[in-house]
């Protein structure tokens, strides 16, 4: 558990187990999390410059070490959720030269001529650095659930397939970190509708938003069966509530400072003797 | 020219014209900036969110509009000179969706298997994106010529392919920004002395650093005239003084921060009905 304002570690708390209910998080609340949003906005300027230092440890492992560590944080959140202020306030406090960015969207008909991991397996991180899916092979088993994009037992067989592709990129070394971004349909209405009223937002609005948002219990119903069916001790599911936009940020931080803290990423040993390239050094 | 502590445009005073020698230069310089490294540091951290807004103008341009737009930093140095400084504290300053990195290494078997712009054309940045390389093509005018890894006539070559090159890719909607960082051979024996002296640093040397040192000169002679050869209208050069760490980021800052400005990205007009969305998602 952190020192900072967490009274329970997030990593426990938001995590899908057995019996989880997606209709039982509250969008609304800021679970384990003792302070408000300016402490919390707080907290997360704090933990900015930690998460950047062990990446940092992580990539020089992955580099001058035997170490083959990388991370992957998974996205995926009903529209105007809050992935891209993820992206931009918790991963963009790391050097961008540790960060590997994929954002998934419709797949091209050259993805569609493969199977659906096919794309995803060439997006994973390289060892050292934090991989991150804007959106993700999940979408294959939720928007694709919901449209009927593939046959119902196609469906059902990627549950098992996305497992199975999990569980060799985890004993490959790289630690999974899945999250939904959790909102309220409410929220997501007041969101859009900020986006039609700011003239410098509008391009962030598709009306196609709409026709998703007319289908929200159904959506809801595809997210409880993936959460259930794919969160695995080697890649669990968290359920982040999302309405508010400091409190998902900071617990999103947290999960990734606990999973490199976790690795314990060291500055490797030098492989090359130190005194005698100092002489070398001193000398040229 | 900017309102801040610049007392001439950089993109003026520290571009390679004609008779520009490399040698004139002085790395200890902070050109055109009339405070110093406090004044420095301040003024950075003031214009991280204008670069910040225009790469999202940049991006919403492209993805709303009809401009395709994009930048393409080229960063080439001697070891230990700033490279990974300016990308962590100038890029690091804008949205990590709105940026495309490129490290370029030591060629792959199948890199080297095509023309050595191959490789190059597939990492170019996408409209809306800031591209940034850490190395580049250049490497192949530099220590492909200090280290003969291609005969001379090939060499000569090179620079008139570069700059047809580079010429297309600018026509395409890309203005490229190519920046020397330029430090001087005490001050990287200054830098090299502390990745030995540092044991987090060990993991940043390399012996071989040590033997391209020896070759300065040769380096020297090989920018100046790659520099010649290829600062051209369409995508010229800039030679920016870097012993100073924090002039060297707010030059680089600078010269984004006036190509974006020249490009003056819009937010795009809606392209659907703003009213009738509004009535069918407040039904919604």
């Amino acid at each position: 558990m952190s020192a900072h304002g967490w009274h329970a570690d997030p990593s426990e708390i938001l995590r899908v187990a057995d019996g989880f209910r997606l209709s039982d998080v509250d969008p609304d609340g800021t679970p384990g999390y003792r302070g408000g949003k300016q402490h919390g906005v707080k907290d997360l300027a704090a933990r900015v410059h930690e998460l950047d230092e062990l990446q940092e440890r992580l990539w020089a492992g992955s580099r001058a070490g035997d170490r083959q560590d990388a991370v992957l944080l998974v996205l995926q959140a009903m529209d105007s959720a809050g992935k891209g202020g993820i992206v931009r306030h918790v991963v963009g406090g790391v050097d961008p030269q540790g960060v590997e960015l994929a954002a998934f969207k419709s797949p091209t008909e050259e993805e569609l001529a493969h199977d659906f991991l096919w794309r995803i397996e060439r997006r994973l991180p390289a060892p050292g650095y934090i991989g991150v899916f804007d959106r993700s092979h999940y979408e294959d088993v939720l928007i694709g659930k919901v449209r009927s994009f593939a046959e119902p037992d196609e469906i059902e067989r990627r549950y098992g397939a996305i497992n199975d592709f999990e569980q060799r990129v985890v004993a490959s070394g790289t630690r999974i970190v899945k999250v939904m971004l959790h909102i309220s349909p409410e929220e997501q209405k007041e969101r859009l509708m900020e986006r039609l009223e700011r003239p410098d937002k509008h391009w962030k609005y598709n009306p196609g938003d709409v026709d998703e948002r007319m289908l929200w219990p159904r959506y809801m119903a595809a997210y409880q069966t993936a959460l259930e069916r794919t969160s695995t001790d080697a890649a669990p599911w968290y359920v982040v509530p999302a309405n508010h936009k400091w409190y998902a940020r900071l617990a999103v931080q947290e999960l990734l400072l606990g999973v490199l803290q976790d690795i314990d990423p060291r500055w490797p040993e030098a492989d090359f003797d130190v005194e005698a390239e100092k002489r070398r050094l001193a000398a040229s």
